[in-house]
């Protein structure tokens, strides 16, 4: 049984200025706060989501027992990011459907709902909007900026952008930007929602129905890439789904793992609003800090002054460790503080939401670290 | 310039029992034939084809100088499949779109267009269909076998169906069946096309329509997997479309992947017919010959009496080496004679199409050996 969260909201009137120009205001950032901020205020920890999640990093909301965040194994009293030591915020972030204000929510110039006239937001965009929302918490310095997948592109993100804010960074299962692979997937996830007649340009809102089939493509897709070849194997293999009687029919299901499949773009396709697919994708599309500087890695991480971790898993082909290890090298070129581990773990891209006992220890040890030195300055400023 | 190639087409009124229960009648087979059968008809070397391909393995139609057949650079006059020497002929499969009789076509007992009616038909089908044309054409033994990716799957399937009816199996960048990933793939593209309200489960044809949307989703997915990471990233990178300047768009192209991408969904959803593409993936789906022995390939491949060469990629992410040397090992436990090459080409999948120097010349070397022993047994028996 896991602590109660509570979810929380803040306005913003003030324009935020985006890099994909122009701006937007009149927003709202639901996040949530686990633990007590210190006296001296540095033991804040910032955790960043990817695609499918949220503000609801840890915990279960009041009376609903199976309402875990999705990293409560990884945060929470006597977790390894430990909230009896830590003070964690979760934001969600702009353009996502689960509070923050989203695709679906109205316009303040128009008073109509946004659709595809939400504006593109990128990385950076969330780095600088999570900044503000610090500033309101009275927090000039994060302990840590933690996120796996496109989360950790927030979190290096964090280290370019505001490096004075923040002691580390911890990269998990991350990239300093997509490949022509990754890229290619989000296109074809994207254009199977963009072609779904009910997607209406963007604008199905008004006409009262989602692109459900689209969202369904689109999971599926992401589904195969979040998993390894082995574990799909070891999971579903060649399983039928009804006994041992193949059926021969072409669209019937047939394997486990079309049935698996099916069930989970069901699922997404329920909750998930389009736009928002859209809009996250591509800014995972868009992160590459290197691309200012020519493509030069190491001249784009010359202002991070952050201590990091990175982290990476074997069977992760969607972020691969050679990714991990590009940043690991810019930074040592850099001659910042970095820590490194390769886990040998067989659940691809998705090891980094699990359990391995490695990874949690590897985590567990590095916020110990960051909890010891946190209240050393702690007491040489008492 | 490549030689004329002529296609030709077979009717058999007499019913095929089908795998999945049921026969179907009154079909044709598109076919063509390059060479010269010799006097004692020891040299025909039959070509299987994968997904999008068809009968016209190699040459040209007369007065299309571009309408080469998609191997002709591996057969031909002086080609490693040197068709001075061999008489090769290419088959189009039942319920494909090229010529045989597919779902496009005439239901006999009802005189209405099959559509989805088309019995699902496998593997084992298109070799038995395949061995009738043979009969009709005089051919009691072929000298060999030879497909590429599914196109190996039959020539494996040959060997066990018809062990005395050929010398040779060559089997490239195969598998002995499909893993839980590649099924996975299949799934999504058939639901893509499934789903598309163009579908019309699988009547479309009545309705003046095609499932185009769904057939671009299903190649773009397609075309991700022929291809490895590592080839993507040299070609597309993340190259953008318009120069330097990205857009910032969640629905416009912004990377040449994507623009590669879109053109090849367009492209084959003009020609490609839906039907087709959930039979043919389905047969992949199926083929499994261990299946039979309690998952014992080597059990499976005991009846097997042909000498095999094997050859696979390095970069087949999606038919991997490691597929193939499953093939392999199971031949030698059976004592069987077999070569096989791994050939170290960065093209994925596609390499198996393209002229990779070494495959080319292991290929070459092999049918070489092939029309030597052919001569020598027309020779000891002249």
């Amino acid at each position: 049984m896991s602590f109660i969260a509570t979810p929380q909201s803040m306005h913003f009137d003030e324009p935020l200025p985006l890099q994909g120009g122009g701006s937007i205001r009149d927003y709202d950032l639901a996040y949530e706060t686990y633990g007590q901020l210190n006296a001296d205020r540095s033991n804040a920890v910032l955790v960043c989501h990817a695609l499918n999640a949220s503000h609801h990093v840890a915990g279960v909301y009041e009376g609903q027992p199976k309402s875990e965040g999705w990293w409560d194994n990884m945060i929470g009293p006597g977790k390894p990011v430990d909230t009896n030591r830590f003070f964690v915020i979760g934001i969600n972030n702009l353009g996502s459907c689960f509070g923050s204000t989203g695709p679906m929510h109205l316009h303040p110039d128009t008073g109509r709902v946004y659709g595809a006239d939400f504006p593109v937001v990128t990385v950076e965009d969330w780095v600088d909007a999570q900044a503000r929302l610090l500033d309101r918490l009275g927090i000039a310095q994060l302990a840590a900026v933690l996120g796996g997948s496109l989360g950790g592109m927030q979190a290096l993100s964090w280290s370019l952008r505001h490096p004075q804010r923040m002691r580390h960074a911890v990269v998990v299962a991350s990239a300093p930007n997509l490949n022509a692979e990754n890229i290619a997937f989000n296109e074809v996830a994207r254009r199977a929602i963009v072609t779904d007649p009910d997607f209406h340009g963007g604008h199905f809102y008004a006409h009262g129905v989602v692109p459900a089939r689209g969202l369904r493509i689109a999971r599926m897709i992401g589904h195969i890439t979040y998993l390894s070849d082995d574990v799909m194997n070891q999971k579903f293999g060649r399983q039928l789904r009804e006994g041992i009687d193949l059926k021969y029919s072409t669209q019937d299901v047939e394997f486990q793992i079309e049935s698996y499949l099916r069930y989970q773009g069901e699922k997404f396709s329920s909750y998930f609003d389009a736009n928002t697919y859209l809009l996250i994708t591509r800014a995972l599309d868009y992160f590459d800090p290197a691309r200012a500087h020519g493509g030069d890695l190491t001249q784009a991480l010359s202002v991070a002054r952050a201590r990091y971790l990175l982290v990476s898993f074997t069977t992760d082909w969607r972020f691969a460790p050679a990714r991990s290890r590009e940043i690991v090298k810019s930074l040592l070129e850099n001659n910042r503080d970095v820590s490194y581990a390769e886990i040998d773990a067989p659940h691809g891209h998705d090891a980094f939401l699990l359990d391995d006992p490695r990874y949690m220890s590897v985590m567990r040890s590095y916020f110990d670290g960051i909890a010891q030195e946190t209240q050393t300055a702690a007491k040489e400023a008492a």
